[in-house]
């Protein structure tokens, strides 16, 4: 088992070796130094193995409830040696964090590379299924678009600069960890972003209510790429002149489809078009 | 607009023409005496068009934030006048909800009488798409369920024993007021509701990631209902054995799609075999 050497009990909640820990729950809205939280055991194994494979993500400590560990023995034994484990109880963990962790599984990750769009692109199969988001501000739908892109096998997800970042905790977490495994890139506007695509040979397709062609009826390419707003405002006008729409349909009605249900149906289909399912 | 000579203003938390309202997060959790809170413009506006169609839901009271009552004229026209109105500082409101309301749109509904599944499988059309719940526990996912349901024009939603009550304020707020439109029951065990299912000539199949059929292949047919249960444990075994059993095709990994994701693909899938869409 991975640090069994270094499994350390922490007594104090201002333990300078958790002090990353600290409450989680505030600094999950400010994202600074590349670092984040991963909670869960589901994603506790993605970053494991996103450590493993390294060059993009790196682990640097886990944090446990004491009657945790032993249950996450096969888990812990996917980290190096030298990633310590820290072990607390309740109300020490809970002190820590600054609210009630039932979960009791916390470690702190590390991003060691942004890439671009255009370098993420240009690493791309080729077939290829892309998902272009605009202005998703909310850590939920972020992260469902990653756990929907993960389970119909994209390969990147493009996030425009008005998007969230995907490693908060809770996009993370929603994402059941997929944000450690489909490859993305954060930045740029969300026109450069499509442009990056349609000149790497991408059929673009916005995702729209009041789209053109049903979501079952795209003609199958290569390279395709999917482009999905918010629920609200959704794309920008420019992006529907510019782009072929695709809509989801629905029975008539006042309300929409969930984003990321919406996101997740056009990706099933674009992905069944492409015969990758 | 309604009730205008009721409008009322509320300046004590403590006021007894608003006790429905105090700390509702916590009464979130006890469901009891038929009554349930709605909240945010959209559900409030169902709310309306519930009442005014008369039989299932009436509407109590309205608690709105003051500076929201200009803009909710319209949404207030769709209430009788003696359905009252109260107006309250942003102060007052948060002491008697017990947190930030920052919606600042409350109301209280009354549901006036349950129905059985027999019953609402007695009226339904004879063309039919049902969804059958089973032990789905969380207040988003069944609030997902009745949106997607509404969505793609299911006709009735079945709600097993082990399911949480739909119009628990978040599970209402979800499904962004489809619980109010769309039929259902809840009670029984799945076994009886399906049951029930098959013997009023549904084609009944059972959702689950190890299904036998792709969602897109099942064949259609008049009357067809969709089986759901929950992300972690799934659908019992029993209903796995007797029913056909549907599979949404991902991508090979250890995770599975988000339970309201598959639902609302299944459920997508099933409304255009019947020619729905």
């Amino acid at each position: 088992m991975s640090g069994s050497e270094s499994i350390a009990r922490i007594g104090d909640p201002d333990d300078p070796r958790i002090v990353e820990f600290r409450n989680i729950r505030e600094r999950d809205l400010t994202g600074r130094d590349n670092r984040f939280i991963a909670e869960g055991t589901v994603v506790l194994r993605m970053l494991a193995a996103a450590h493993a494979r390294g060059g993009t993500f790196a682990a640097e400590k886990i944090l446990l409830l004491e009657n945790r560990v032993a249950g996450l023995a096969e888990e812990l034994a996917g980290f190096p040696a030298d990633v310590p484990v820290y072990v607390a109880s309740a109300a020490v963990l809970d002190a820590v964090a600054g609210f009630h962790l039932h979960r009791g599984v916390l470690a702190l990750g590390h991003r060691l590379r942004r890439q671009s769009a255009s370098e993420l692109l240009a690493r791309l199969p080729e077939r290829s299924l892309v998902v272009a988001a605009c202005g998703i501000a909310n850590h939920d739908n972020i992260g469902s678009i990653f756990r929907n892109a993960a389970a119909f096998g994209a390969d990147a997800v493009l996030l425009d600069e008005t998007c969230c970042d995907p490693l908060y905790r809770k996009a993370l977490r929603v994402s059941v960890g997929a944000v450690l495994t489909v490859p993305y890139a954060r930045g740029g506007t969300i026109e450069s972003n499509l442009r990056d695509l349609a000149e790497t040979g991408h059929d673009v397709w916005a995702l729209s209510p009041s789209g053109s062609t049903e979501i079952r009826s795209i003609p199958p390419a290569a390279r395709m790429a999917l482009v999905t707003g918010t629920e609200g405002t959704g794309l920008p006008e420019e992006v529907l002149r510019r782009f072929r729409t695709a809509r989801v349909a629905q029975a008539p009605g006042l309300d929409s489809l969930n984003a990321a249900t919406a996101t997740g149906i056009a990706l099933y289909e674009m992905a069944t078009a492409q015969g990758r399912l």
